[in-house]
């Protein structure tokens, strides 16, 4: 059997429409947006074309939409960017963020001389929001909470806690990184203040994101320069990159529905086959709403470092934590944030489900991986 | 005839063979460089080799090498980057630096509280050296003065400067994204701390750049998150990108010296020309030693707004100032650093001159031209 690629969560491959959509822009309509002449021109009208498909997903107007470089990048401007405009006020976040929240937030308290405060979350990832509501009479000068989280799924209690923020007259920022195209991501039904995007985990492009930031919404940047994206993100626009990702985020949106249906079948399979097959099996977020895409599990008994690459050799591309921490030996910071012991949450696992992903590859998995873990667990214990 | 591209000095189309490099490692060798199994792996590998190429053009070490989201980006890690780190040091810079260098040496002001200096230049556009040396006392942060302007081309006293700042144990930053591929840009014969560049300058993806960091040249990031380029650049790598910027970069370097007496002998022709159609021609930086790609004239007696439409028009594509500001109406800083009365500086062009330039377009834009010219003095005089 082919290699099985379960790591979507990490990123995606360029879907073919995004590629088709790209080309042009890379070539010969290669002009920069800032040129007044015919190449100028028309690569400003594919921009600004860009803008608004992204922002008529969102709910938005196509001024709220400021491409960013990437995800990481869009949370950076939404949490120092915030900071550098309020130096002093306190950044809120909460304890299962991405890095690029994290160290933000972390960053802002040497670099602006703020305070951060980090809220935590129950057993099943849900953050604790009342912990974060204690804190809004300190007029934040972010509050910043994920849609869902990237290594277990958990959805959180994004719409309560804009409301909440926006009442209180408090910016509230969400990393929708993970949760757009996989549940309802819209700008009109929420009050969040700022959201960030990234394509290439929608079959867009890498290097390549979005920061919604709602009308009246004040920030500073983080790279000075040129007046592009209305000062906030200097240089050349990517203007291909613009494009494949208004053209992947449009194919998410479209096909949301009945993908998710497919994919959260296969993923309920996945979960029940190991459940019955593994003993000890841990579910992580068991007990929240969770992405369909995303199922998180520890194999207590086994050496984590040994896992990934274990399911590697049998040809299975998962991931244990994140990506972007999977280098690191330490345990995932959600799961211990979660409450789980550093000996379970060591050997972790996220299976995350894609467009490409097949029944013929869930019952693969299903039929190799509780092999792997029974040796594994051998291994440990001989 | 077909309209004319005149403005590679804003970007270039990307290369046949950057693009075939590329696309492979958008779509079946996707993987995120930081997943652990085999796609990562292979992400990895790929990310790595266009490091150690773009490297080796540069006469550096792979590790020396940080990828970023630009020349717009490299530039502002290098002077706020630095300044982050050694706050409260002055920075200096030239007065006609590109505007990431410009913006960022101000923001510096506010953010790290400290103060910045801004060194002049003659009327041909070169630095004058002398004011950086009487600053390196006040051990700056960082003294930043790039290889070649972007907008007349004048190449500036980069060895003398790295040399004296290296001397000093000040570090030395240069924006090479004009000079490079177009003068010999070698970090083993220059001892400058940083060198930023630019892909899409040199056929490469627009959103790539690089900053090279000498070995002991400390600085910090602008985005913080993950461990991704050493820390300095978090966020998913952009691996088709960095890829595709290799093959640019190489590309260019093999090309350079073919390229650039081609170029040069048809910069020199069209300078040529006009001089002898357009009666009180100004060639801008005409004194200094000059990229061979760049010519900056202005053509007093023109309405300054007027001229790159209308050129536009006849079909030839060039650029008043830089692309980055060329929807401001303010006359460039360059022209005005150097001495023009705004009345003199507002009517001027960049005419940039590229891969696919022919002479049979510079015969067309000597044919067209001064006509142009002619017609829009009588008009401004009527």
């Amino acid at each position: 059997m082919d290699p099985i690629y379960l790591d979507y969560a990490a990123t995606s491959p360029l879907r073919q429409e995004v590629r088709e959509a790209m080309l042009p822009f890379m070539e010969e309509r290669f002009g920069n947006p800032s040129s007044t002449h015919r190449w100028g021109r028309e690569a400003r009208g594919a921009l600004e074309d860009a803008r608004a498909r992204v922002a008529e997903v969102l709910g938005v107007t196509p001024l709220e939409v400021v491409f960013t470089r990437g995800g990481t990048e869009a949370d950076n401007m939404a949490v120092l960017g915030r900071a550098h405009f309020a130096p002093g006020t306190p950044v809120v976040c909460s304890s299962i963020e991405h890095k690029a929240v994290l160290a933000a937030a972390k960053a802002t308290a040497r670099i602006t001389r703020s305070t951060f405060h980090v809220a935590g979350v129950d057993g099943n990832g849900v953050v604790r929001e009342e912990e974060i509501y204690a804190l809004l009479d300190e007029k934040p000068a972010v509050v910043s909470m994920m849609w869902a989280n990237n290594e277990v799924g958990a959805l959180q209690p994004v719409e309560r806690v804009a409301e909440r923020c926006h009442a209180a007259g408090v910016v509230f920022h969400t990393d929708a990184v993970q949760a757009f195209g996989k549940v309802e991501v819209r700008m009109d039904r929420v009050p969040a203040g700022m959201l960030s995007l990234s394509a290439h985990k929608v079959g867009g492009p890498k290097g390549v994101g979005a920061l919604f930031v709602r009308k009246g919404t004040r920030l500073h940047p983080l790279v000075y320069g040129g007046s592009q994206e209305r000062g906030l993100r200097p240089g050349t626009e990517d203007v291909a990159g613009a494009v494949g990702f208004a053209v992947a985020a449009e194919l998410a949106v479209r096909d949301r529905e009945r993908e998710m249906a497919r994919l959260g079948a296969m993923r309920d399979r996945l979960e029940a086959g190991l459940r019955a097959a593994v003993a000890d099996l841990v579910v992580n977020a068991a007990g929240a709403e969770r992405l369909p895409t995303h199922l998180n599990v520890c194999f207590p008994g086994v050496d984590g470092g040994a896992l990934v690459p274990a399911l590697d050799l049998e040809g299975i591309a998962a991931s244990g934590g994140s990506a972007c921490t999977s280098g690191a030996a330490e345990p995932s910071h959600v799961l211990t944030a979660m409450g789980l012991e550093p000996a379970v949450a060591a050997p972790s696992v996220r299976f995350s489900l894609g467009k490409e992903t097949t029944d013929q590859e869930i019952d693969h998995v299903l039929a190799v991986v509780p092999a792997v873990v029974e040796r594994l667990r051998s291994f440990a214990s001989a």
